[in-house]
């Protein structure tokens, strides 16, 4: 899957073709979809190993602390980290992909619905773990405060493959400075 | 080029075919080539009438006030309301394209490098001739803000479509209280 993932990183995840994906892997094009199935199950495949890979690179690292608060701190920061080292080529894919599939209905629109909705929610916990651990009340609600990351993360995502390397450090900034506020 | 805007701002810049637009527009493949050139004139083509519709849609009205503040407000706040009429099925368009197409070399992403430094250029003016008028100096500066309006719009235009209305009313809320702190 990791040419999959490469290539869908560069061109978008509608971009890649069972034939390009089956030539770096040096397999038949039938034993692609014999292996994986049709078009819509490899892109399935790819988001798959593209949230494997940030589990690996990133959140792994994440969940070692003892506290929310670096738990968090380094999950979010980790998130700019990854796309700067360029893991893969155009940075964040499974941004981009949300980006591209956000009006084609199926199952890859849905599947990004669902991991969009299983990181707030991991997101949310640790913000009102953060809290609880420092007793602290930021000015934001936990909500806005997921959101504001989030949006963060789709300006950088962009920024950061248009050579803005300043919107990219000032997501950066922006982030830390609101997990700062749970300190 | 209604046809091409439609059909890209679902299915991506780099989805649409020539063929789909021909059929949408009634022509042969052969007469929108003569017209128009190869794929990538009509991605150029696609994304010039994006900007336009832009402009008609919320520019003008922006630019009638008498204000930079009334200017930065309509302009910032004319985006999300562009985006919520669904005066394209896909949303912004321009900012789709920019995460479609960031790590795609050639001429599109050129085009969008630019509109992106017109876009910030006239951004930071605003803010500028705000700050003049009002006697104001926010916490952040001019370039910071800039990435922030961005940011939220980037974040907006995938939780539009992604369903997340709780993201983008956050986003649209956030413009606007950056923008007041200018007022």
């Amino acid at each position: 899957m990791q040419a999959a993932l490469r290539l869908a990183s560069i061109q978008g995840l509608n971009g890649v073709t069972i034939g390009q994906v089956a030539a770096a892997a040096r397999v038949t094009k039938g034993q692609l979809v014999q292996l994986l199935g049709n078009r819509e199950a490899l892109q399935l495949a790819t988001l798959a190993a593209a949230r494997d890979l940030f589990s690996s690179e990133v959140m792994n690292n994440a969940q070692k602390p003892r506290t929310a608060w670096e738990k968090l701190d380094r999950e979010c920061l980790g998130w700019f980290d990854y796309v700067e080292r360029r893991v893969l080529p155009g940075g964040c894919l499974i941004t981009a992909a949300s980006s591209e599939f956000r009006t084609i209905k199926g199952a890859v629109r849905e599947q990004l619905i669902s991991l969009r909705d299983i990181r707030k929610k991991r997101l949310k916990d640790l913000i009102r773990a953060a809290r609880r651990e420092n007793k602290k009340r930021g000015t934001l609600d936990v909500a806005e405060m997921v959101h504001q990351l989030l949006a963060y993360q789709a300006g950088a995502n962009i920024a950061a493959l248009l050579d803005d390397k300043a919107a990219f450090a000032q997501a950066k900034r922006a982030t830390r400075a609101l997990i700062e506020t749970l300190a």
